[in-house]
């Protein structure tokens, strides 16, 4: 295969909320795109900017050397890839399949073993930066694979991020995935529990934030999810299920990988309460009102 | 009393890592300081700089309308200013105590009230930033007490800091500190159980913190103790005891105002292992050696 450019056809599957923005870059940066999605409705947008449907993953793999598959868990992929209509069933050798989904690591490793028996190849590619990020073509593209097929396909991940790093072979970008996750999500509790004992305490949490933004306190969630936390503002950037979905990633590779995280495992918890709520598809920043709860303030 | 400007003289009670550095932003911002320390020696900089010595608090006090203090905890502060040859004990109705260290924010409501008895006023105005901060004059200051004192002395903090927040009443500059530490710990302890888990997963930590630093999972924590953690140069910044101490002053405050701090208190165990292990003047970011050995990976 060489260097993908602009004018070459990409397969692209899955027009969910990150992926319908992100196959619009695609578009944007002048390749020819023919997607398929599970619901068809989805496709309509991206149909009339000039892509193309297809019924079904094998028929778009007849036509394409580079597919991504912007999916919602290891299921999905594995059946989207190697289910009886699925992408290898499909693809000619030397293709390359882009999973942009977070999955398991060991499912990833597992796909592209079973690809790599058919001389095609797996990078998985997750993201990070949310809805907005996928919009804006900013995202942050963690890649794993054969660092030689990532480098033929940059200037499609680089359609969809600015920010992209290869990280070493196959399931490598979806770990890295997890230890984003796991920052995110320890902080952002953090940031939850300082704000309430502020509030308790008596502070105003937003010149509290303001005081403790610039130094060693200082971060994304801090300056990005506080002053949200403090409005009550529980929209969601990133959905609560979601969040749950990658911290079970998260303890089940830890798991294989025997790695105790005491403070992961706390973090999860708190947001298993949203879930009890019912609050899976607010904003993760909703930890916020969990922690108010636990400290017998009113809820927002 | 006046606005304090340069030419006024101050006294400075406290002349240990932080306030060393701190009284000599003072004389090179044109103030004349009468200084004090527990040991004289570690004066003999300040006094080649001009300044002049006295041998107790009271002494200083006779002579100055505006002190600060910068001492280790709450027992010395309360000796300091209210003990025998203490600073209540010299100093005139209308003048101002600035103590800038961190202590009990309920210590610190006690001893301003008991100044308040003698027309004294005591702000109280902890600091984040570190030896660098102070030597570099770019301190936070987190300020509380009344604000009209607060305002006259504000160019004595402006000389040492660069990031000011008025806070509010009385202890409130403490209540903040003891915020700004609770997200340090945590976040501290997220990222370090992140990056044990990404090089248990076989990752290059290093690439982990490119990937990660410029999205959600970015802080100051991340991108400027995570290279220090991964190299295992576990040299003071902020030591341990320092951070024990602070976590001690968080839980103390959390009792009395009832507020509950479950990841506050497990990155507070973590830190006393440090301490179990002899290691309490390494930098808290050796809490990375906890983990790593929670992870059973060789020590550095």
């Amino acid at each position: 295969m060489d260097l993908v450019k602009p004018g070459d056809t990409i397969g692209f599957i899955g027009l969910g909320i990150m992926g319908k923005p992100m196959s619009e870059n695609l578009i944007k940066a002048g390749f020819n795109l023919l997607v398929h999605n599970r619901t068809r409705t989805r496709a309509d947008e991206i149909l009339e900017m000039g892509a193309q449907w297809r019924d079904s993953p094998i028929q778009l793999a007849r036509e394409c050397d580079v597919l991504v598959t912007m999916l919602s868990d290891s299921l999905a992929v594995r059946d989207v890839v190697l289910g009886e209509k699925g992408i290898s069933k499909g693809i000619s050798k030397g293709g390359v399949v882009i999973d942009m989904s977070t999955i398991s690591p060991k499912a990833t490793m597992e796909i592209s073993e079973k690809l790599g028996e058919l001389n095609v190849s797996l990078i998985d590619a997750p993201v990070s930066g949310g809805v907005a990020g996928a919009r804006q073509g900013s995202l942050s593209i963690m890649v794993g694979g054969d660092e030689d097929v990532f480098q033929l396909v940059v200037p499609a991940l680089e359609a969809m991020g600015s920010d992209i790093t290869y990280m070493g072979g196959s399931g490598s970008g979806q770990k890295t995935k997890l230890v984003n996750q796991i920052m995110v999500a320890v902080n952002q509790n953090g940031v939850a529990e300082a704000l309430v004992f502020a509030e308790k305490a008596g502070l105003d949490p937003n010149k509290v934030i303001e005081a403790c933004k610039g130094g060693g306190a200082g971060s994304f969630q801090l300056q990005n999810q506080g002053p949200r936390m403090i409005e009550g503002d529980y929209s969601p950037g990133f959905m609560v299920k979601h969040m749950e979905k990658d911290l079970g990633l998260v303890s089940e590779t830890s798991e294989d990988i025997i790695s105790p995280l005491p403070f992961t495992s706390l973090a999860s918890q708190f947001y298993r309460a949203l879930m009890a709520e019912g609050k899976s598809e607010y904003g993760t920043q909703a930890i916020h009102s969990v922690i108010r709860r636990l400290n017998s303030i009113e809820p927002n």
